[in-house]
């Protein structure tokens, strides 16, 4: 009863909305502060991380009690966290300095934790901007840290004659965790959407695409979701704003295990025939976070001991006579029967070869099932890792 | 009261104890069959996985509950786990070639998962040993995986007159994790040992010593503690048995994780005034554990940030305001104060340019304390973990 069409410039199309980044001078080289603005106020809806550390960004948020805004800064290369009251304060100051009118502007940082904000440079950014811009490659590649590739999708969304637009942007790479949302994203519409269908929504889709990946299982002190309506298409439908919503950050937490730190596959967890809900979901997630599975995904070696054995290690209820495993549409262990012949290897590596691919473990306990994204993990992360500061 | 005097040839110089290693063929080159017996029935008592999927040997100990046995047979390369029945069956069978009289032998293993003993390779090696060999090397050798040197010691114990022996042989490298007894570990004493106090004691010197060290957090299907007493000393001291072993449980911990896979550090964990126990445990663990810290250590990085973030991400009780971060010597970040200029960067860099080395995280929320050990990971766990199989 509706259709989504793809947006070519997503955040650019959403009415009212505006966005740009450029270089500061924050990274090397490359954007590394941008803004997003809307020309009426917009309402916000927002996940935050549950890191204990929350970053000033996020306090200075809470601070406010901001429910509407129709301005957000955005930087890289400096987290802004472990940094204190003065945290908030240059955020306040930054914020001042703003050359146009604002009414409750935000900031969103990611980088390194535990440096001060270099203030100056972003507050000359400020005086450059062209603020009518509609620029969501610049915007989107200025919240990058070592992702490769900046992430952005949008749709109109037709429901009989009527007609909104929904758009996302995210980042993320390392520091992609199983917890909670755990990266930057900002989601825009111009959907008549009432506040509290925001965050039921928000909350609702977030379980099944940002909940359910992880990089390297780490939750970072500046994690943020953050959904901005400014309610200018006049029109609201719920289901398929939900389905749009969904649809967009399903895509989005999926382009983020692909631009992993080194990351060249994307593998999907799937756990079936689990005790309840929530068990499946604990295996799903031990099994995408599990170092020993993800460096046998990237020796392309269908190890598949590794997995049981995680399995057997995450706590839930299992049993080595229910439990099947299967690399795509291979099965290598069938209830108690190991299946795993020099042909299965063989065609079970063959399936490993791809970068996409899907392992299916069922538990045999029960009806609940649960799938979680991950990625290998190779020498790149680590040097990744080990350089990350210089 | 007590002396404690090294042993240079550990298990073969406690009482009754007999050893040794060979090649049988399981490993391309190496030793990879071994056994341990004794002269007299020994007492036993026992610490297993936590993991679900526990190994056939663990199946087998516990199907003849036994309680009394002198004679261990230890094998590398295969792990008997999620074999079924007739992985315990395989066990049974080859025990039976035993060409020695045996009491309620029993069997350990380690190595891959998944697949069946080879078992003429072992009954052959059963008929070539040499029963009355006390050779802690070789034995110490057959039940190496990807250690990369064999981890023994033993102590003479002396109150007095009196005196008894202790000696301990233990393999670890990759799956070594931090939620329960994890690796191999064989302990021999001659000491006159209550059956309660062996098992009161293997659970209370496990805490700080194999449940406090982390290599890549998984959890393997084999990992076991055995004590076995013999009581050929004829003498006990409670004080004095309980510390040897605590020095000897410590020591071999300590030397699986500088054998960590590919590990060039080994880390010590500090957490003090934590909230209560079990917070400053999970916190040390998650700091020990997380991704990000390891490749920060493997990359020399004083990068102080991600310790925070990883202590607020454990979600234990903590405030920017109490915590104070101190790599060795050198304080970084002191209740809300950044102490990281360019000189403090270069000397915390300096302290992490040492093999081992401490970090200590104050919390400041209360009394409580635990310190976790673990290692760096760089391109060597990777390339190790890759091509485990192969």
């Amino acid at each position: 009863m509706f259709n989504l069409i793809p947006l070519t410039n997503p955040v650019a199309q959403v009415s009212g909305f505006y966005c740009s980044g450029l270089c500061a001078g924050l990274k090397p080289d490359g954007y590394d502060v941008g803004f997003l603005r809307s020309e009426k106020p917009a309402k916000v809806a927002a996940l935050f991380t549950q890191n204990r550390f929350q970053a000033a960004p996020i306090k200075h948020f809470k601070k406010h009690a901001v429910t509407t805004t129709d301005f957000l800064l955005v930087n890289s290369k400096n987290a802004n966290a472990m940094t204190g009251e003065s945290g908030i304060a240059d955020i306040e100051e930054i914020l001042e300095a703003l050359p146009i009118k604002a009414l409750n502007p935000i900031m969103s940082s990611t980088g390194v934790i535990g440096v001060r904000l270099p203030k100056e440079k972003i507050k000359s950014a400020l005086a450059e901007f062209n603020y009518n811009s509609r620029d969501t490659e610049s915007f989107a590649r200025a919240i990058m840290t070592t992702d490769t590739f900046p992430k952005y999708i949008g749709f109109e969304v037709r429901v009989g004659e009527e007609v909104f637009h929904i758009a996302g942007v995210a980042k993320g790479a390392g520091m992609i965790n199983p917890q909670l949302a755990t990266m930057l994203c900002f989601i825009v519409t111009d959907a008549a959407i009432p506040s509290e269908d925001m965050q039921e929504l928000l909350a609702k889709n977030v379980e099944h695409s940002f909940n359910a990946i992880s990089v390297d299982g780490d939750t970072s002190t500046n994690d943020s979701v953050f959904l901005f309506a400014n309610e200018m298409a006049g029109y609201y439908h719920k289901e398929a704003f939900d389905f749009a919503l969904g649809k967009i950050m399903h895509h989005l937490a999926l382009q983020i295990v692909k631009d992993g730190e080194g990351a060249k596959k994307l593998v999907a967890f799937e756990v079936r025939g689990a005790a309840n809900e929530q068990e499946a979901k604990i295996c799903a997630k031990a099994l995408s976070n599990s170092l020993l599975v993800k460096t046998a995904l990237f020796g392309e070696d269908p190890n598949w001991g590794r997995i049981a054995s995680t399995i057997g290690a995450s706590g839930v209820a299992c049993d080595e006579k229910r439990l099947t495993i299967t690399f795509g549409d291979v099965t290598v262990y069938d209830r108690g029967e190991i299946l795993f012949d020099a042909e299965t290897e063989e065609k079970a590596h063959k399936v490993m070869q791809k970068e996409e691919f899907r392992i299916i473990c069922d538990l045999g306990m029960g009806e609940a099932g649960f799938t979680a994204y991950g990625c290998d993990l190779g020498y790149e992360y680590v040097k990744i890792n080990a350089e990350y500061r210089t």
